[in-house]
């Protein structure tokens, strides 16, 4: 299979590696000119983990328009919050029959990407799709050494529109066979656990962070007060969920399933989760558990909640707080839905 | 002069100690049973600082209208959280020409102790008043022997009846002649520069708190985030007044008027002020930081700003994460300004 990916991060590198080894040609593009004259100097892949091989890498550019071309499946492995940009650059380069699926999408990148192609004039016939999470665990050794430490059994994979998504599942899976259907975007995106545990404990902990500490993530940022203020924002994602009729996990019940942690309270169950204990927080405010979880996550479940008349007011609190310590109106730049066509699998409106 | 003074704490004992020691006859109330039975049974109040001299404590009691009976003045020493209470229990008990002092009343204390007496159906002439500022700076070092270290120069008062406000100031000026009358509780009340130092910092320095950290609350707990937050809720405040026709100085120029700090921005004055260099952040978030300063700061300077159309999202949201980390509805049990009668000296509406 011709296929794309967008992105020489962690992800992006290893799904290069990871489908050239399986024989797929794949141009990686990069908007990184060094990671591009790198990869043209030295093109081996160097995969360790689930796959052990060096692979050649194809074509590396940072020429979104020659990365395009003649692709089947476009795999985009930046952070969500570049997904905005993506679309506005891939515009005018996307062909009919070309499938593209965001890996994740975070919270409805896959409506957010259809908009801002509409409002950029494409009118290719585009297919759009989203997964729930990145399907490998993997990281960068170094810039061409991706280690794939597991491919994730339990992905869900949901087009835009649901009628696409049961043919372009089965593309998926001819590459990763874990890759499973689920009736809509809702159940993508209203399942990103990220935005539940990312944000909050930086917010609160931010004069920390400022101050030079070193401290554990989820042991020591997730005070009780913390745990629950995520409580409640988990709350009402679950409210949102169930009044779009979506039964989701809560972040309780994600913890004990994933991770077989046990406690009577999400403080407890964090507390007592054994593979959280060397993770620690960002050295710097300058995260993506900010830049990428508030704009993808909180902002687009708080603009649902208000179309459907569920209140959400610590997401409210949390959002207005990242815009003012950041000082950036994660608001209006985030994913804003206007309007729930689309995301119900009705065609897409321009958003306003 | 008939005195009544209401508070045993800090305050109250160093205002009862050197009434008497001035000559006036003074009755204390405080609500703690044991004070009470301390004073009963040891009367001796031992002052020093500014006096040096020991008293012999009058009546000491835990009941409002005894405490009360006769007196032309009632010096109210309590933390400003407790006025609510106060003057529902006083109501029953207050006569025509009695001067009710709020020490300090915090912004707006005035209008609310006349409201809840109206509310309560008190209908005696009381006289209410209130300073910026406590007249001391004092500290109890133990229940009996208050220190008063300096009687403040500068502290300013104002009847909720202006026309009130000269007569009084005369009878205050008696006792404290450094007390000068301003033309009204717009003076007194947005100038109160706690609301503006003490919640942002507990508020974002909650999970060093619960994690029994010991920090310096200018020094360390005001990061250049915190010192930026800040400085926005000053803005407001300052916008309010103006817009109420009141220019109030910023916190940035009361630093540099009151400690002769220096700097360029409000982090940096506050880091070069000496005077801050030993000051301890509470060792618990249970503190008057918030239990005074959001209900009896904040929400009223953000409900005014909401009569006046003067938008304080910053100060909203440090009102709403107050609410959200103590569980409380500091917007519902605070200063919520209904109206600007009695405020800009006009008789005094019941709230709703």
């Amino acid at each position: 299979m011709k296929i794309s990916v967008i992105g020489g991060g962690n992800g992006g590198t290893a799904f290069t590696g990871y489908l050239i080894h399986h024989g797929h040609q794949v141009s990686m593009y990069t908007r990184n000119p060094e990671k591009v004259a790198f990869f043209n100097r030295e093109p081996d892949i160097y995969l360790s983990g689930v796959v052990n091989a060096s692979v050649k890498a194809g074509l590396v550019t940072h020429d979104l328009g020659q990365a395009l071309a003649g692709s089947e499946l476009i795999m985009i492995a930046s952070s969500a919050d570049a997904h905005r940009h993506l679309a506005r650059q891939m515009a005018p380069y996307l062909k009919d029959g070309q499938v593209v699926v965001l890996n994740p999408g975070r919270t409805f990148g896959s409506y957010e990407f259809a908009n801002i192609l509409a409002e950029s004039g494409c009118t290719a016939d585009v297919t759009i799709g989203e997964t729930d999470t990145l399907i490998f665990t993997c990281r960068n050794h170094e810039i061409n050494h991706p280690i794939i430490y597991s491919i994730k059994k339990d992905v869900k994979f949901a087009c835009l529109k649901p009628e696409r998504t049961q043919r372009t599942v089965e593309l998926l899976q001819q590459l990763f066979p874990t890759v499973q259907a689920v009736p809509s975007i809702l159940y993508t995106g209203l399942t990103n656990i990220g935005m539940i545990f990312h944000p909050t404990p930086i917010l609160f902990n931010f004069t920390r962070i400022e101050s030079g500490q070193t401290f554990l993530f989820y042991k020591e940022a997730i005070t009780p007060m913390v745990a629950s203020f995520i409580s409640h924002i988990d709350e009402e994602r679950v409210a949102v969920a169930r009044r779009m009729g979506v039964e989701v996990e809560t972040a309780m019940q994600w913890l004990l399933r994933v991770y077989g942690a046990s406690g009577d309270t999400l403080y407890d169950a964090i507390q007592n989760n054994p593979a959280y204990n060397d993770v620690y927080a960002p050295k710097s405010t300058d995260t993506r558990y900010v830049w990428e979880d508030v704009p993808t996550g909180l902002v687009p479940i708080a603009s649902v909640g208000d179309l459907i008349d569920v209140d959400t007011p610590y997401i409210d609190t949390a959002i207005n707080l990242a815009c003012m310590l950041y000082n950036v109106d994660f608001k209006g730049t985030g994913r804003q839905i206007t309007s729930l066509d689309g995301i119900h699998g009705e065609p897409v409106l321009l958003r306003q």
